[in-house]
């Protein structure tokens, strides 16, 4: 496959956080031209070093999504799109929900507009969650599962959704929504404390600090290495329909906190203490969730290869020697 | 229950619109203590006229709700609001999705943050829109079916259904979502022609043009009167528990638009063509729609009373004399 990419024109839109560096070292080894978008925001995940050992093999455009003027421009002449650019902390799109929505919906709103007018034949890929499901009626959650949001997050991303499906209807861009569950590995943002409990757990972990663990700790998640996700991203920019369809990523064992907390400590020294739900977190809290990624393995041939032992390994390495990365801001 | 009101305080977001400035009328007859807020913006629909016959009677108060701050002063002291500003043109929605979203999200989320630092204990009720449901998998439509809009404003209507549930479940906002089908009656904007079919022919007729029908006229709707929604309104403002549930409204009997025809024809001259559908219209069409409001009769005691040749003899009487209020802008 990867021939596909030489030559390539590629934005990466949030290319200097967690999953669009990956996905940038990933597609600079294929020899694609990749242009990374990002405004570095602080807190969001967004940092230099995360391009630091590829910074020569990539174009780098440091703007706000935000900005229609600069995204007409940037749109031109890429042959893909990845939309990764995102808030993606419930917590904090309660906090403000006003920039939630500026970035979630508003910013992707722009992007389509632009493309439509600019750059029709781009394939897009845009990067949702399970958050768009809510609490989980059934499990595994399937694309057929009730969309109930349960924070604003949720709901903006699901507008979001709905935007990149019904461009590709009305317009005929090529678009496709990839519904992300919990990624972890080398680049994630371990610094700003409300990007989920993994994040939390392994920042707390390398600066040696105690674990807090909500409630019993039974609660269950399914996790994707984000090489896996990479993968996918990759895998479903070159499906031969993209006509808006929204897939869930998922990972065939999910596991509960406990088994992460014993898996980690496998691993390394590790305090914990289990402490009672905060009242802000427990009001969006969704309790087990675990999704289906049937379709899209379906559709695409993907499968997750990266079992949860191995990856918290490979990003435990990855941090240890990179202070500057985990240290709190 | 028109005692419930007297010397309550009421804002009404578009109040000089169609629905809102109907509502107001009530209001005032109930002696409340009505404050409209309208940006006047121009084709949405808003005119002074809907309320020359009680100005004096209500606090006109002329900003736009895209504006937070004016917005923070506004909601306060109000023991009700009513929220019907909004822009309502599915066909201008795909022409401004940005403008779209800042009407019908951002300043829906806008108002939601207000009243929760500043009106915590008001009684909202939001006016969304069978547009939500999209195509209908069956008919008639209930507030089970699943939620696929069509077009932008369809998207964003329901992204601010959820805010105002949301804002109900995890800030005890106290909110309710009506989700309204076809609204006729006295003070509907017969101008704009991007308001829905019977808009664009009671204007037609009245400006004695020949009316375009797309299609084979066939295609079947629900309609309510405006008096029956009013009424609607106010019920749901009522109920005992108001904690961000979306309830239909529809009429039990549905028809074709020949048969609107039809019952116009009976009551004046009319010219005819059928024509096919425009491609940009025909992308957003939904085909056959009504609704149940089985759920909603149910909670509030609500029927409409109001059949479609009552309804139309008394629109076209309202605007018989009023040429300002349909001729073409």
């Amino acid at each position: 496959m990867s021939d596909l990419f030489v030559g390539k024109r590629v934005l990466i839109t949030g290319g200097l956080g967690f999953i669009g560096s990956n996905l940038a070292s990933a597609l600079v080894n294929r020899d694609a031209k990749v242009m990374l978008l990002d405004s570095l925001l602080p807190e969001y995940g967004a940092v230099l070093e995360n391009i630091a050992d590829f910074e020569r093999m990539v174009k780098l455009n440091i703007s706000d999504l935000r900005d229609p003027h600069s995204l007409r421009y940037l749109v031109q002449n890429n042959d893909y799109i990845f939309c990764l650019a995102g808030q993606v902390s419930h917590i904090d799109s309660m906090a403000s929900p006003m920039t939630d929505l500026a970035i979630n919906c508003q910013s992707q709103l722009s992007l389509l507009e632009c493309c439509r007018y600019y750059n029709p034949d781009a394939r897009i890929v845009f990067t949702s969650t399970r958050q768009v499901y809510g609490k989980p009626e059934y499990l595994p959650v399937d694309e057929k599962h009730p969309k109930v949001p349960v924070d604003i997050n949720g709901i903006n991303k699901l507008a979001a959704e709905s935007y990149y499906e019904l461009y590709a209807r009305v317009y005929g861009l090529k678009t496709i929504n990839l519904r992300l569950t919990n990624t972890y590995g080398p680049r994630m943002d371990l610094r700003s404390g409300r990007k989920g409990f993994l994040n939390t757990f392994l920042g707390k972990v390398l600066r040696e600090e105690t674990i807090q663990i909500f409630g019993d700790g039974e609660q269950r998640r399914d996790f994707n290495y984000v090489d896996d996700v990479v993968d996918a991203l990759i895998r479903a920019s070159q499906l031969e329909t993209m006509e808006g369809g929204a897939f869930n990523l998922a990972h065939p064992r999910p596991c509960s906190i406990n088994t992460i907390v014993s898996t980690l400590k496998s691993l390394l020294d590790l305090h914990v203490d289990y402490v009672p739900f905060p009242k802000e977190i427990k009001a969006i809290d969704i309790g087990d969730y675990y999704g289906s990624s049937a379709q899209f393995e379906e559709l695409s041939g993907w499968k997750p290869s990266t079992e949860l032992p191995t990856g918290l390994q490979n990003t435990i390495e990855f941090f240890r020697d990179k202070p500057q990365l985990f240290e709190a801001q």
